[in-house]
């Protein structure tokens, strides 16, 4: 079981990987582990993620209230709805790669990303070939978490399997796992398949 | 309120990070911040930005007229320019990303570069939301700077909101921010969105 | 000769050198080198190549069977088929670029990918100069390791020169050569290649 | 004056910020520093520019004949013809980007790469506007480098004013200038200005 020091270790060591990729501009990204006692570990509001000092990780319950005196993460109630859904999920992150905005904003109709044939769809929980098609939910972006969170639980309920990944269009990804390591692995395994659709994309033009 | 040597540990520390994601090539770029009384800590002319000597950077007064015996940046007068209009100024970056200098070569007649729709337009001062259209000042590039620094006062004087970054064509971004993280911030988010839009215009074909 | 703790030590640097370039996403990829008594040092199944410990390289006979208690990769088949097919081969690196992706899953009915013209071509062993064809060899993926195996089999031993590198269409490069030095530059140099001929076909549209 | 000493710690460093960048794949590279007594300080063949050992620099007299029992680079002909043909260089680098490759391969028939309008061109000595059309030397590829010097001596005589900087075609760029930190704002200047120009041919389509 994690505890808050162990937590507040992982998400550094992960927002200065990710920020290294790319995947961190500004102060985009919020991160996450689920602790012993059920409540979270969270990245506070604003920071850069590639630079997290140990004072920019905060503690909330399972429903987002903060436990510490700190504002957390505008995005916490999506972390809190994955943790309900998943009682496997221990961390989860929210990455923000070019290819993926791009890619969400160009499939404008699409409530799915479409992935097929990669060999790194084996990254996923369950997928042991590349002869599958997975489908990523993509919902539209919107700054009213409730709202966002209530879409993506009805949205995520009705998978025949739980895909630990989704993306919010031209937003960015959330990707998670039992282990900060596991999330990671989805989280970067799901931005390098993003990143290839894009590239075939912009080799078949308009 | 920041004193020289705060100020040239930031402007070194701002450079390297810009250097490694490749927003710094060759000499380009120039980088200040406002001192307590008033003056400005700005790098000297002609030095590399991803190594960065304490020597390397100067003092010059709101004007541009140099403290040191050293030479400033020729683009010292549009960081004077800034600090002037906008008194919540306390750091400027000048960065130059391949992806913001052909897009903004491409969008040939264009005063402006729209950007519209993207998460990460919250990381300008006042943008709530993603729901937006933003519109960066372009201006076309002069070597004569007291022209150009002319020509961006009509501009930015002009806005409704001032908007902490504008773009040079085919040269590069102006970016700032009360202290350099938040300069930071802009730049990167900036330099983001403009990749973004090159991405996009790249999978449109001509 | 080489000793397990030796073999350990570069293929800790190898994977640490292959993840900074974005070779080895999430867990992907697999690195082996072959030992003085003819045994193997091979990544275990499942650990990030980016940062491997000690612990997660282990010892293989010279057909695949473990000789501790770990598991190896499930591509340790095609390791050992290399070992057989090409007795100089002392080192091998599986490697996961996005453009070789895309590009292998682009020449959907191709057999090989032909490389022409590139100076760097003198990478492949017996390559004095870039105005020859270099036919990588170029397979369809799949998930049963014997008969890929034998696939291969056929193949390269069909090749008038063996070339030290072959393709997984939709999964990624195989590169060896007689050390751990030789098969980094194998490896960086057809990847090299293969973004090459990515950007060439961008350009060229659909 | 540059020493021997001074000029391999100088080789070492550019090499691994070169391999940072992208810019020596494999073991493609070659690097050199004119020295005091007029002998010239250069990479041996076939070593990672990456990594480079300070054994892996040698000694050669100003036609390229070696002072030390090792191999210079297949290339070193090319460097004396530098320093011979421009009395300020003092050091020299060749680097292998994707983007200067790919867009030398597209630009068939040209014997040179005009660059227009950007303000980097500002890197180039003499050149104090962006308002210019900079003609880089663009040959063909060859392994007999005694013809490609002479090619070469040939087309930088003929320059109005030596560009410090020649493309050779799918192959990579020289650069240099009287110190390695001129050198190396010529070359990281000039891929830069190439990879613009890339850019820009993808977006245009074939």
């Amino acid at each position: 079981m994690t505890s808050f020091a162990e937590a507040a270790d992982a998400i550094i060591a992960a927002g200065n990987r990710l920020d290294q990729r790319g995947l961190a501009p500004a102060t985009a990204g919020n991160y996450s582990m689920r602790l012993a006692d059920g409540t979270l570990a969270v990245t506070v509001s604003g920071a850069h993620k590639g630079r997290l000092a140990p004072a920019q990780i905060m503690r909330v319950d399972a429903r987002g209230a903060p436990l510490d005196a700190k504002k957390p993460s505008a995005e916490t109630l999506l972390h809190c709805l994955i943790y309900e859904l998943d009682p496997s999920a221990g961390a989860i992150l929210h990455t923000h790669s070019i290819a993926g905005v791009v890619l969400s904003r160009k499939l404008a109709e699409a409530d799915a990303i479409v992935l097929s044939g990669y060999e790194l769809l084996k990254v996923y929980p369950g997928i042991d070939t590349h002869a599958v098609d997975v489908a990523m939910p993509l919902v539209e972006n919107s700054q009213d978490m409730t709202a966002l969170a209530e879409e993506l639980r009805t949205l995520l309920a009705a998978q025949p399997a739980l895909l630990p990944a989704f993306y919010i269009r031209g937003h960015g990804l959330y990707a998670w796992g039992p282990t900060m390591a596991a999330a990671e692995a989805v989280a970067e395994g799901s931005e390098y398949l993003l990143a290839c659709e894009w590239e075939a994309a912009k080799a078949q033009g308009a």
